[in-house]
């Protein structure tokens, strides 16, 4: 059936990215739909945030596009312009190559559930994160400097 | 900024079926989002489905993945397999080339509100309608022995 059975795909909080920038993607426990689905070219993610978590580091991608439904609960959305607050049926865009970091933080007290979904070009993509010593394309995770971290990172 | 301003997004209930086929879909009211953001990968409607209105005429995709996001509300999910309720928080995904007729009909007394995101070739794309006269390709709808409808497809 097309309807996902969501509660039989298997959700994991892993991460690739070194410490200490993983600490505040403990709280973020996901669900990767394609591989499950059969679906090739889109991707998309079934996210829980815990109270504290965070989306990601912030973050912007040269060639994917990304659309993010927030379904229960609500999130603070951070980018270059300010913060906002995402709640049930708000709906956010962020199309590749505009070089706006952004994630969302769980600032309320209770999880908060979204679906990300995202197209483009995995292999050509890559992007910043504009508060870290990070960068990262499909190779991995760099330091600015060029320098390689010795994580892999989770596609 | 990214968060989308829904109500500033046209909404429009057009549809480039011929009639009678159109008619089921006078209650499905819709937003497109791509051109609002930019997003050039990555395609998304905005959906609000009035009680007794259907997403579409039945039908599959040969090289479109679609994820569908239901946020407020229920309707009735149905394919070639039977008929499954969609809630709050469901989520259906449609990968590409699986000849699997489906659409959502909302039977309840109450509009309900999703999001469907979309990627993949829309020049190769096309597909059937499993229940009624009529394919589809890029160049618009046709009968099954092949003469084209006159109306316009609406991308």
């Amino acid at each position: 059936m097309p309807k996902l059975d969501l509660a039989s795909i298997p959700q994991t909080n892993a991460t690739g990215y070194p410490a200490p920038f993983d600490e505040p993607v403990q709280g973020r426990f996901y669900r990767r739909l394609a591989p499950e689905t059969g679906m090739e070219k889109l991707r998309a993610s079934h996210v829980v945030l815990e109270p504290g978590a965070w989306s990601s580091q912030r973050h912007w991608h040269r060639d994917i596009d990304e659309l993010l439904v927030m379904i229960f609960g609500e999130a603070v959305l951070i980018d270059d312009t300010g913060e906002s607050l995402v709640t049930a049926g708000d709906v956010v865009a962020w199309p590749a190559g505009q070089e706006n970091g952004h994630h969302l933080q769980n600032r309320s007290n209770a999880p908060c559930v979204f679906v990300v979904a995202a197209a483009g070009d995995y292999q050509t993509d890559g992007g910043e994160y504009p508060d870290i010593d990070m960068v990262f394309n499909s190779e991995g995770y760099f330091r600015k400097d060029g320098t390689q971290y010795e994580t892999q990172r989770i596609p």
